[in-house]
């Protein structure tokens, strides 16, 4: 039998892996990596880096799988099409992986994908094992290993707990929040946001603790009462960006 | 300078630290331990196990610290009273730590909490932390260090992403959803629930992904549509708690 390890490696520090994923990474004949010619080039050596600090006891193949082009809303479809296309989209890359899992691992080889952060959040990878499972040509037996998110990375950067007591926490998108940029109550954690959505809250009573690629040699962080550092934080942003190339950046909002 | 660090261990299993915890382990003299006398047994002895294990580079002194009482909502104040009392007993547990990390900790020695899961998640180290920093009576430096919550073990043991596609995740306690049981869009994440709030809710679309001392030997995991296996979740952490005198548990609500 096959097996399938999803391998959450942590974000920007290759260190903030735990001792059960470098178990796991000693485990693996086979990395596949979906869609490696659209990651930035620093989400592609992070994965090397990884590979080459723990992944060190046996021999490993990297294999690139292509990834079919993912629809966009910007495309001009409908909700129904866009939805559709998204569907097809799905079903087009677990065939691609499913036949690398049949050519390339052997029958009790070990085949892994390696996430940054923490497979559960935002991120397709369960979701795809799962969409292989149910065409039914191969079987394995898979695990998820779980790794630090960069939501963990950005409380503990600031030293500051994600919840206040006893209350609630949201974890949301940038989409989410340009739709209704209103702040529930307690601590509402933003990802995905590369238009930074805050701009639009004009609420003195919000602070934010932000962080941009975090963990790693070039990590910025920003806090304070959100109207009064926002500014300086689209400029953190654009810098950032200009004198790397990358910026991936979360960040809190509550009342404090 | 002396130095205290925030040590997140994860949740359950002492393999799921991180390599960045293993190593400030191994720069601790001393290990602060507060309210050791009120955790369960299961709690020192997995601390314990990831000294034992982890901590292997050197002598390290663990000081317990004996913790005022924490004033309950039960002791039949009025919500002011309760909260001042809250406040009191931080700044007594605050002026106990500040004594031990003046009398036991050399002045360029490191001391650390070691905090179940992550310390930025439902934990009050980080808050005593800047008590103690508020005081202005002893300085340090100081660090987090992130950890594997039970949240992401949870979702790691069933094999589930923690949010549907773009949708958000709430994070909350059982008290909460006891005080509103319609959990609202995308996925809700309980912790903190020692009466399994989510009995209330009787919605034949909601699934739960439920899971008790995940990580240890005694895991149980359950998922299912809510009112049909809510029933069998109730029993098998009855039964849990028979056998091994303690439960930990934490669970997922969505529609799907
Ligand atoms: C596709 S999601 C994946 C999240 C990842 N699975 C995790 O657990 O953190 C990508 C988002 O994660 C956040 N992110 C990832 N790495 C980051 C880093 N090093 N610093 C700050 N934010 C980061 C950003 O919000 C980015 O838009
Ligand atoms: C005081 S909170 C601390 C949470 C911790 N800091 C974390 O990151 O998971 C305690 C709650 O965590 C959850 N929990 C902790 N350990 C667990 C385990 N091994 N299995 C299931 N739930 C756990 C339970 O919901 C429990 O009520």
């Amino acid at each position: 039998m096959r097996t399938v390890l999803v391998i959450g490696i942590g974000a920007g520090d290759p260190d903030m892996i735990t001792l059960q994923a470098v178990r796991a990474l000693n485990r693996v004949d086979v990395i596949m990596v979906l869609d490696k010619g659209k990651e930035s080039r620093q989400l592609v050596e992070f994965r090397e880096e990884i590979c080459r600090r723990h992944l060190r006891e046996r021999p490993y193949r990297i294999v690139e799988i292509p990834d079919p082009r993912r629809p966009r809303r910007a495309d001009g479809l409908s909700l129904t099409e866009y939805e559709a296309a998204v569907r097809d989209w799905h079903a087009k890359r677990a065939k691609a992986l499913e036949a690398t899992l049949l050519e390339d691992v052997p029958e009790d080889g070990c085949a892994a994908f390696l996430v940054i952060g923490d497979p559960s959040l935002y991120d397709s990878t369960i979701r795809v094992v799962h969409n292989i499972l149910d065409r039914g040509n191969v079987e394995f037996d898979w695990e998820v290993i779980p790794g630090i998110t960069s939501l963990q990375a950005l409380t503990a950067r600031h030293r500051v707990p994600l919840n206040q007591i006893g209350e609630q926490v949201v974890i949301t998108t940038g989409r989410r929040l340009t739709a209704d940029p209103s702040p529930p109550e307690g601590t509402t954690a933003v990802m995905l946001d590369d238009a930074l959505a805050c701009q639009a809250i004009d609420d003195p009573g919000v602070r934010i603790y932000w962080g941009a690629n975090i963990g790693t040699p070039e990590e910025v962080l920003r806090s304070g009462p959100l109207t009064e550092v926002i500014e300086e934080i689209v400029a953190a942003r654009a810098e950032l960006r200009e004198r790397t190339g990358w910026v991936l950046d979360t960040y809190l909002l509550r009342r404090e």
